[in-house]
């Protein structure tokens, strides 16, 4: 059911676009999806982007514009006036509509906010302004459905209508006193069920999950995810309703939570995509980098404190990236394990437990491991000696490495901080050092040079 | 909202269990939500959690059931007769009830179903258990609220009022044909605001987004989110309405996605967590290990062949450890990039673009670098020729780490093979390889040895 765009496809468009042959592409896009239309538009050139843009009728473009990337949104936004903009806002919902004006530069946002119509959701607009990045309250849109308590059933209907209107998905309905104090919910599921001669007071369910609109919308994501639930109204501290999350916008956290540790793990400070510019990509990968770098310095110079062993064992050098490899990958393991563990909120069981449990994992692994060693140093006749030094040190370096991998990230996370910083490059290269210092410190407690 | 379960809470319940206060252990989870009762259970030891279980409503174990650690579950369930596991499932909705019974043991299975007493979930839920994991088929309920496009609407609200006690959430209510061909939707939007006098034909979608049985679940994922769904009717080939998925299940999908590939990206083979026991941590994180291990064999072959420069140029063998690190890190920066942005389809713009691009970038970082090791080269008085042969070999090392970092991704996914293997150990293991090796043969060609 979804939209092949193909190349020809796109080639047709640009050339309709350059002989200005409006309703053909009026035509060509009438049944588009909204999310089609920005694929579309993120594969022409801004000029051509631009001026589908302004052809389109802004009920279709304003969707569109919620689906293009961030940069191209902004390039195209540049070329279109504060009025057409308002004109976009005016299609949205508050919550897509405040992200879009907060991208705005400060004037500009002014200017587009005086120029929405309904003045109604230019309020609402400016509100969600107002709430922190993160909180529930930068996420939730003002469109929800409420009645009063005090309303009789047929009320109730007439009302509930004239607000479906504004709701692109009604979910629940809201149940609040005179002073928007929410009080409870009605089920739809219910609305249907029930026989039209029932009072409000009798059917509304008093129990109903909310959140506070300064919570974190990581907490929410949990809130909604454990108990299963497509919307969830936001209250202030008094329970005053002020708007509504709805599982659409969630999903986006989840993922992008998801995403983000697997980032950083990665080595990238910034949520950079492969079409980002070089010097985006180069922000985000460099510091790194250059972490890494030093990390590989500091190796260098513990290296060179052990010179005298050169000329005698020359096979330690060789084995040194072997050593700094296994305790690298360990530990990215490890703390994989646990900064997924933190975020799906089932690590259990005491700090003790989990010692034991992680050295017991790294002795079989590390034995097994070690055995291989031996295998290979036969195979290749290298001194016993060396063999052994080899096999011990593997041993006591994924103990280590994997007692790192595991308390860091749970240390971090009990101080309050993001343990997904523990993961990647801090974790390889911090791994690499030891494991080098403590692969020559055996060393020259077994071959004594 | 959330219950916060403290140790005391849990010690009262352990006690309440112990002197067998049926009526007080009611009394106090009367309240509480499946997902809480299923947070107790999982903290609870088998025992206990057993009789808990047997004592509270099957309504509210149900869906605890479903949130319960999978380990647990089997254990719990082992303890169940056929009949209380049928009393369990009688209150799921079908592609729960089919995912529970999916994991009993062949002949338990066959025996539960017999033990269901609503024949036509039996029914459904045998039909369910047919389609492949993975697929539309297998994530889909047979629960929908559907319509004949013949009907008036009088007997569609009564018919609706019917089906809607069977399903948890409405969303789509779909229209189908005599045959139960899928024809199109009415949105309970529409319904609300339409007056009772009128026609199904006449308020009816005939466009409906829809999904076959047998598609992957990924890219059911993919569509839903793309046009922004909450729910998706599942057809067969003959557009025959077979079922629906809803966005909470599609949540689980996303968010198993994102972790699967950062837990690939961080060498383990399982989806394992903290919790497991030592033989299945063990399972998923040895093999990557073994990798590692060949690759580290592999890396002192290479150095064991220079043996020669040892005398001359110990730095080189002290430099090694960083070159590999940098290698590897370069690796996953740029196959992170690439398994993020093809899991979200927004890798565009042609091959030689991206080379080009990754070329620039990896000059960038690289210089950067190569500076520092300068800098360094100078404060500890190295040779100068040894300062440029790793500044070089840092250079060309960082371009073919984030080459292959790159296109070995993109072609896996050309050929159809997830390309978040070639992340992680894979990765960082053949770079660590080919770094160490393009690293002494720039070595021989500067020094000369």
């Amino acid at each position: 059911m979804e939209l092949e765009i193909s190349k020809d496809f796109i080639e047709n468009i640009e050339q309709l676009i350059l002989n200005k042959n409006d309703d053909a592409l009026l035509l060509l896009l009438a049944e588009e999806h909204p999310a089609d239309i920005a694929e579309i538009i993120d594969l022409l050139n801004l000029d051509r982007a631009t001026y589908l843009f302004k052809l389109l009728d802004s009920e279709k473009t304003a969707e569109a514009l919620m689906e293009i990337d961030e940069d191209d949104r902004e390039k195209i936004l540049k070329n279109l006036s504060a009025e057409e903009i308002a004109d976009e806002i005016d299609e949205l919902d508050t919550d897509d509509a405040a992200d879009i004006i907060a991208e705005l530069p400060q004037e500009r946002m002014t200017e587009v906010i005086s120029e929405i119509e309904d003045k109604a959701h230019a309020k609402d607009i400016v509100e969600l302004l107002q709430y922190e990045e993160g909180t529930a309250g930068s996420l939730m849109a003002k469109e929800l459905i409420k009645v009063k308590e005090s309303w009789k059933i047929p009320t109730c209907i007439k009302k509930i209508r004239s607000q479906a209107q504004e709701v692109s998905r009604v979910h629940s309905i809201y149940v609040v006193d005179n002073n928007d104090i929410l009080i409870g919910r009605l089920s739809l599921k219910d609305l249907l069920v029930s026989k039209d001669d029932v009072d409000i007071s009798d059917i509304y369910i008093p129990k109903v999950d909310t959140v506070n609109v300064t919570d974190d919308v990581e907490d929410v994501a949990r809130i909604m995810q454990k108990y299963d639930l497509e919307a969830i109204p936001v209250i202030d501290d008094d329970k005053k309703l002020l708007g509504r999350i709805t599982i659409d916008d969630i999903v986006d956290v989840i993922k992008e939570e998801a995403e983000k540790d697997y980032q950083m793990a990665a080595g990238l400070t910034d949520d950079v995509e492969a079409d980002d510019s070089i010097f985006e990509l180069v922000k985000a990968r460099l510091p790194w980098l250059v972490l890494g770098l030093f990390g590989g310095l500091a190796a260098a110079s513990i290296m060179g404190g052990f010179e005298d062993a050169l000329l005698k064992f020359p096979e330690l050098f060789f084995f040194t990236p072997l050593i700094a490899a296994m305790a690298g990958n360990v530990g990215v393991q490890s703390s994989a394990i646990i900064v997924q563990g933190l975020a799906n909120d089932n690590i259990r069981g005491s700090m003790l437990n989990r010692l034991f449990k992680e050295i017991g994992l790294s002795l079989v692994n590390g034995i097994f491991l070690a055995m291989l060693i031996f295998v290979f140093g036969a195979f290749l006749n290298y001194n016993i000696n060396i063999s052994i030094t080899i096999a011990i040190s593997l041993v006591i370096v994924i103990i280590i490495a994997s007692l790192i991998g595991t308390f860091v990230p749970l240390i971090l996370d009990k101080k309050g901080i993001d343990p997904a910083v523990a993961t990647g490059p801090f974790i390889t290269t911090s791994n690499d050092i030891f494991g080098i210092f403590i692969f020559f410190f055996i060393a020259k407690i077994i071959l004594g040079f």
